[in-house]
């Protein structure tokens, strides 16, 4: 892996309109671009995550081989690395940084690419979970670039009952008086202990806590301590703006929010050119199997590849080798079909 | 149905050992006991309901139908009606209010029936969520005097899972300063609203807001109306030290905390010999059908019947007719069934 490296994007003018200026993005690469120059792969990164969150899925051996791929890792913007509340300046530090979109970052990282890289063609782009709603947006902007999409714990358009569960973590945070309209001084640590709380309530299954594995495979002797000691200081290392602008992204994800898809996701799922496999896990509790389910149905050339794991959304994250060596076995089974 | 009656417990010893004096029970009655005496139903309120809450499965050609049952609605400790942080003078006032448990509400109401009434046997105790964990501690507890129970949507003892949500819940309006530790003098409204925001995920399923059920059946243009005017409003009705009240009820409850059961579940439920309906809904997010199953495997005379529905928790609140129609179709059954 190379050192952390920043794409210099100048000013940008975002979805929104905003135009932000000085917006860089932080990336990693792994493993050399070929001669062909055909064996690239963008890997995002997920909510709360940075490229190092991405390393458990690259490796010798591994699908996303370093001595075969030449894998960029993007650092999506909110995470402190990219451009982000805590680290952009006046005006638009901490509260004041604008909406950032999953279009957004990935018409940046399409910039990262061609203009950094002279990337023509990207043999995949993966992802997890937020990581995951930027590769759906990928193949619905850059079909004729993009040959294969692997998006897993993700959707192409977060559904209400996402955007609701991210808005009960996001007032438990407000709540805390100490945020002070996010012109905090010193960090609102009992929101963010409320915001982490109420988080861990949807990343694991109701199943995977009826199995006792946060002590058995987590190695954590309670409830409380899996709390307070594994879960809670993850939350807490973030500012809390950052948190918040991560959020907004993730309540707005939308591949479908653009003039060539006028908002119709259908429209926007039948451009998927690309081949896809679609990963959720049996037991996600806020990207539902169900929801995978119905956005495969609508693309030309998908398939639906359900993690038949316990470990809800988490699923996806790494930690558990029986769900990385499914995610692991299904991009090497993509990667190897010709397109 | 009766005005509001109170039942003076007097000086109680909880299952904490705390001595709380002057315990009252408020509750109403619908219908007439018979010459018998063997047509008494005891149905509990739920979380952050009052026996008013009960009455849509109360009526005439209903299965609870006062023509033919004596039913007893008494309300859960810590509503604002029986004994709670609201009413209860110092020093067991607001936050300085003790953990009562669902064997204390159940003990108390078993005083109710027994002393105010004179009732040896209970054709039926039903509830909904906290109301079916109340039914399920009474089977438990009084075997030879129970005939029936009919716990819908709720446990026997809270899951780890659930208590993890009810933890959510509680540290966002615990974020809020306004609580004060309890002695807040103006509500903790930014608390009770995060609070009410977080929960709302929770209690309807993902399905339910995929399929814009809170637009096409509850009527509400939008997800922030749904919030801001529906939902919110009436946790905003409540105490906060009354929430968390019976919120620290229902993270506590286990119908096997009893010297008799020695905190084994298994044999808790064993000793349910009532004939048993249990009847959790489908797409309940924190008290999921996969629990209920087990539980049932391990009653003596319980059968399983799966809500096939799509408003999660709340299929079980009578909000949606056919949900309601079930749950009185099998009441209906139930009762029919001789034991």
């Amino acid at each position: 892996m190379t050192d952390l490296a920043h794409f210099d994007a100048g000013d940008v003018t975002l979805q929104s309109g905003v135009v932000l200026p000085g917006v860089r993005v932080a990336y990693v690469t792994h493993g050399r671009l070929n001669d062909a120059r055909d064996n690239a792969v963008v890997f995002p990164t997920h909510y709360s995550g940075t490229h190092a969150s991405n390393a458990w899925a690259i490796g010798p051996g591994m699908a996303l081989d370093p001595e075969k791929y030449f894998i960029i890792v993007p650092n999506m913007l909110g995470n402190g690395l990219s451009s982000s509340p805590s680290n952009t300046p006046a005006p638009f530090d901490g509260p004041r940084f604008p909406l950032v979109t999953v279009r957004d970052n990935v018409l940046l990282q399409h910039r990262l690419v061609t203009e950094q890289f002279g990337l023509t063609t990207l043999a995949l782009v993966a992802g997890y979970s937020m990581g995951a709603q930027q590769a759906f947006q990928w193949g619905a902007l850059f079909p004729d670039m993009v040959q294969r999409i692997a998006p897993w714990c993700g959707s192409a358009r977060t559904s209400r009952h996402n955007w609701l569960f991210l808005e009960g973590c996001k007032c438990a945070l407000l709540a805390d008086a100490a945020f002070a309209g996010g012109d905090y001084t010193v960090p609102p640590v009992a929101g963010i202990r409320a915001f982490a709380r109420v988080y861990a309530g949807w990343a694991w299954s109701q199943t995977f806590f009826r199995q006792q594995l946060d002590r058995d495979r987590l190695g954590l002797p309670s409830m409380e301590a899996f709390l307070s000691l594994a879960w809670e200081p993850s939350f807490q290392a973030h500012d809390a703006n950052n948190l918040l602008a991560m959020l907004a992204t993730w309540q707005a994800a939308d591949i479908s929010a653009d003039p060539r898809f006028d908002d119709d996701l259908a429209v926007a799922l039948a451009a998927i050119s690309a081949r896809a496999m679609i990963m959720p896990c049996r037991t996600d509790l806020y990207f539902p199997s169900e929801d995978s389910e119905i956005e495969v149905a609508q693309m030309p050339n998908a398939e639906l590849r359900v993690i038949p794991s316990v470990w809800g959304h988490m699923a996806g994250g790494g930690l558990n080798p029986d769900d990385a060596g499914f995610i692991n076995a299904a991009l090497a089974q993509l990667l190897a079909t010709p397109v």
